[in-house]
């Protein structure tokens, strides 16, 4: 998840040439004042060393995740004089703030069933790399300042416990893991031997999909993301589409902004 | 640099509906065949990422910076079982091969004054950094099936040695480091504080610079390529861009394909 330093500076820049970075402002900049890390694995951390080498922002995550980051040399391409790296605890909520101080975002991350970063799996020993609630995948509870509302962004998610559910009972918004619609799309599509559940990511439909999961909780905006371009919902008018919107879930684009 | 399958698939592909994935093609596909990398740094690996997960090519490189690949992590993501990496020597010329055999190219790797990948840096000894021919960056020699055509690819040079010189004097294409106009044009902007040769990159303009080393050697077409963004010769109409042209060379362009 990336802050940027008021929700809508990217309108902003593209409307108003004293903005844009050829104008007269630096030659190089970017809108990004903080990165909270869910996960480590690639689709999550690869984006880092596109915003390499000057750009200040401050780049969340727990002890887990950036330790990842902390043992790979390549992530140094990010300087910590310049990228300040915070450790923030599970269950505690953080002001999340840029090089210039509060962005008006609290995050508190917690944890849910997920998997270790893909690269870094133990094969010798399976299990060991689906942990539940270890720290490894988290999601973030996210209000802004000024605001009431409640969000949940839980981009990665094994299976939705009766705790999860419960917590996220207070959500304006759930922004949740749409990877998959089906366990074995994958395989179906012919991309991969890999079923949903193998990436740590529960499907869509089935008995113990998140459709099914979220069916009876009362949440105001339910929007699915992190999906996969296996993923049916992404065709418009499909099936698989018509059936997530009458359950009342939003499909999430690229570049889709949610004001709390 | 990266060989397509063949020097006009992508148009083939653009143009002709069934050659495009989405018809009956498999859903995940790419033109890459064979990757050869000349440098470890970050600007010439990162795609790698973008390239995973079960995406068949051959990967060639010298056992300098295959060893960088090696001991990072995050590159398992191009699983060895898919992504055959293969080691090649400085000074003996290997046939280019993809998943399917030989593409009808053939490169002989050859070390050229560079540095070692900013991240792997000893920030301790500085000078140690900076190798000349050491193998931490090279240069490719290419030549085409059916062709006598000499084509050189030099991304990344500190500076132009004699020996340099001399051995692309048989040029029909050389393609050159043209990272920065002016050694110290990051500063001159306000994006960073490096100068072009603390960077590994010599200058196109200076008495040192690569246009008056390269300005009595006959080649048929001098292209410069790895342009930074702040480089004036980007600059259409820009004294530097006319001064490059002037001089007998091409400024190059992202999509650039060249025939042999």
């Amino acid at each position: 998840m990336t802050c940027n330093a008021s929700p809508d500076i990217r309108q902003q820049i593209a409307a108003t040439p004293e903005l844009h970075p050829s104008a007269n402002g630096p030659l190089r900049n970017s809108p990004i004042k903080a990165v909270v890390l869910t996960n480590g694995d690639v689709d999550h951390i690869t984006g880092l060393l596109s915003l390499r080498e000057r750009e200040a922002f401050t780049l969340y995550g727990t002890h887990r995740i950036l330790h990842v980051l902390d043992e790979n040399s390549i992530f140094r391409v990010c300087d910590p004089a310049i990228v300040v790296r915070t450790e923030f605890e599970i269950g505690r909520a953080v002001e999340i703030s840029g090089p210039d101080g509060p962005l008006g975002l609290t995050v508190e991350p917690f944890a849910v069933p997920g998997k270790v970063p893909l690269y870094l799996e133990d094969l010798s020993n399976l299990a060991a790399n689906f942990g539940a609630d270890d720290g490894d995948t988290i999601a973030l509870k996210i209000t802004a300042a000024g605001s009431r509302a409640v969000a949940y962004y839980i981009p990665g998610c094994a299976h939705v416990t009766e705790a999860l559910k419960s917590r996220v009972s207070d959500a304006d918004v759930l922004l949740f893991d749409g990877t998959v619609y089906y366990d074995d799309e994958m395989m179906r599509e012919g991309v991969g031997q890999k079923t949903g559940a193998r990436m740590g990511h529960i499907s869509i439909a089935g008995e113990s999909g998140s459709l099914a999961a979220f069916a009876n909780v009362d949440i105001k905006r339910k929007i699915y993301i992190h999906i996969n371009t296996t993923n049916p919902i992404l065709e418009p008018g499909s099936e698989a589409e018509q059936t997530v919107r009458a359950a009342g879930w939003e499909v999430g684009w690229d570049g889709m902004e949610i004001e709390l």
